[in-house]
């Protein structure tokens, strides 16, 4: 079984060589390595795979001691994460997260899957997932996600993500889960932040689309990005046969963020991410 | 010598068998064909390369008198465009569009490189074509942009290329070249519009950056595009190092749009490139 | 409704307007059309989308009269296509087809999956697609393949899909279902024939993997090439990784091609495909 | 100044333990720091930039002392290499590369191009870089290959790159320039070995063409890959415009692959690169 040790801190000389002398004094096998140091704030971060038996408490007093004031350390594995997706009607994300979480590969349990709609209740519950409806009609946009956020809250969930949930969240709901709630935005932001984003692609006459999944922060689609990818488009496809081509990249964008997060790649500094 | 027609109109019913009808009265051979009609107003567009005699102007007669009324018909061919390059510092499309004028691969016989730095001379002039050295020093922006238009017009070029000049044009000089003045812009557009874009990518930390070469209307980095194309990044990329990188990017994506033009595959119709 | 003309003919003076003088005067309403002439044996390729009434032996009629001895016309409409897939354990492309069929968005129905393992058996009861299993245990090759043929005859299908089936056919198996079957082969086509393409490519030390969707015939990926598309690969990942990150290029490479042909966008000419 | 470590050896556990502690006695900064472990042959590899004062001979011999047997070390910076080009008759990579030469943005020095036709002198010339033109009329293969050696010997290069010399190596020459002898070829690799790669593409109706860099061994095209890229193509395309869309690939597939070179990023092990 791999272990994973995720540490950054403020940068300065030898803290590579006193987190490996820590590893090796606890006769631990480093399996793979990456270390990065961001220039403009002058940050240092480390992610090591490591192999070998350990006490938790002594591993992580030793790296305390041997490290800076200030040094925040995460000492983790590759296990399954637990959490929640969030859709409305579009089935696309949904049912690639399914498919990848029946056979194994997504690397997450599914605890639940919250929706606005009823239409991605079968295709839920086709894969044994429980599918929870909460309906935002007659309630106000705070009644409703209060709703929201005590089901979620009932599966106490690592990361929540919207698989195509087409509400906005607030401030105060995106508060709880920070960095732990993914978003995949159907354009390659920062272009076309917003509502529409294929009718104003198709209205801009741009010669390629995308998608971006992003951690999300209070400030619509400006969160931390994780991953984008792109196809190209032509005069010929109106805004909807844009939408159509784009719903393969988003679905794979997301699933190949969520890989990322999941296996505990990816670092959240400042307003962007340091992926290893 | 192959000669192209371009025709646009709004649509009606029977137009591909109108046209063709002429052409086969005229005894031409058609070698390629394209036609797209654009739903949102409903407007034809045609793109015809035949071989063979005619005399131009029956020709021309019998497609209007065959055509409704408003249409624009465009009898040409694949022949050298002629055309004036500006530029300031940066040389990577400069050279690039030099090289292949050199070699016969541009389509186009560049009359003059105009810029308002010095620092380029000796490479222009490498290659045997006309520098231009017009400083904006000590000038206000209208007596340089007068003094910059004076020049271009001396040329009479078809087309004005924008090879990374970094002065803002104002929509009296756009004016002058409507359709015929072509920008290539560092970002994937609408991402990043105005200046700096790779300093505005690095901030937002994406994943992805690009380069967009447009005709240039009134507004900014507004005008239709006609070509696009993006390198991924990461994390351990400067602003100044995904400069570097989008270099390449910028360069094969203006050659490339001017290829495009040049060989008389772009119709512009609204804010929008139609491309065959 | 929309119909559908595809034409090709050896090229000759005349062919788009001979075409659509017909169409016009069975005043059909032209919606968009192409045409390509291949130069190497000068043959000629149209394909239009048409709307309105006719009578369809009138117009085929008229439409032969018009046109030279040898001409293949194929007058059709978008409407759904019947196909059967082959499966074996891999669910990736399976799984995304069946998806893709259940929201109404193949452009076909899956009358059945067909396997030679039982893996695939409960996913695809899962969305009401009858699953019939032929193990090939005990059984020699071509008592294997007559089995699996007979229970394909028996839905007959316009269209065979293997998705991901991993048994070689024979040539009179491939004979009967000419440019009807249609094969993901999970490698960038020529490179990495035959079995295995991603360890082949790990050995190889490639930096860019593939997928190809293409037509079979005779000769083991060797037929029409539909779609392609590629993945960048590096060497932290071994032939396993490779395996893995190439799936989700192939299931979109698949649907993308299949959508290309149940649209009828796509001619076959000897060996290649010439798409619209 | 950085300077740049690279040190590959069979794995054991301590490896970036012992490294950096050695580092860190001598007082180094590690400003940037990549290991890989191969895990078919366990083999580690790792590459460090540092800054700081040392001693060469002290730090060698330390390093030395605390790793195993069998261990390569390279102590090097990012000074620019003495490079030979040898050329044939297509300009584009050669272009590119004098462009890069002369703006500095190369990383070596372009000590001499050969070639065995004419046609680039002038080129080469215009950037003053001295032009070696040594014919191969009238000449045994052996004896052009040892007077073009004799030639590139005198320079006493670090690499010579192939910029499309269309002529094939024999393994003795290849001897004399192991892992220092880099080529463009123009295809996807191992698509399409051989000559005219573009041809056999068309031939094959793919739908996608590539370039790729390579270091040369003694069997054609075979040698370790350091970089590709592909574009797209379409049935339109005929040989002849396949080879020129391909072009520009080419030339930034083989400026990047220089660069990583150039700046001591990749090791090659057994056929393959490790790339940082």
């Amino acid at each position: 079984m791999s272990h994973l040790l995720l540490i950054n801190c403020p940068d300065e000389r030898g803290l590579v060589y006193k987190i490996t002398e820590v590893l090796f004094k606890h006769a631990l096998n480093i399996s793979s390595n990456g270390e990065f140091v961001e220039r403009e704030f002058n940050h240092f971060f480390m992610r090591t795979e490591f192999t070998g038996d350990f006490d938790r408490e002594v591993l992580l007093q030793d790296l305390r001691q041997a490290l800076p004031a200030g040094v925040t350390i995460k000492l983790t594995d590759k296990r399954k994460k637990d959490i929640v997706l969030l859709a409305t009607k579009e089935h696309h994300c949904l049912s690639d997260l399914l498919i990848r979480h029946a056979f194994q590969e997504l690397n997450a349990r599914i605890l639940c899957v919250i929706s606005n709609h009823e239409v991605l209740a079968d295709l839920t519950r086709k894969f044994d997932v429980p599918f929870q409806y909460i309906s935002h009609e007659g309630k106000s946009r705070e009644e409703h996600e209060a709703e929201v956020l005590g089901a979620i809250q009932a599966y106490n969930p690592e990361f929540v993500v919207l698989a195509k949930y087409m509400r906005i969240l607030s401030p105060e709901f995106v508060a709880h889960y920070s960095n732990r709630l993914i978003n995949i935005h159907h354009s390659f932001l920062p272009a076309f932040v917003g509502a529409n984003p294929y009718a104003q692609a198709y209205e801009r006459g741009v010669k390629i689309i995308g998608a971006t999944a992003h951690f999300v922060n209070e400030q619509l689609d400006q969160g931390p990005i994780i991953a984008q990818s792109i196809i190209p488009v032509d005069h010929t496809q109106s805004a909807r046969e844009m939408a159509q081509a784009g719903r393969d990249v988003e679905k794979i964008v997301l699933a190949k963020s969520l890989k990322l997060v999941f296996d505990e790649q990816v670092f959240v500094y400042r307003n962007k991410t340091i992926i290893f």
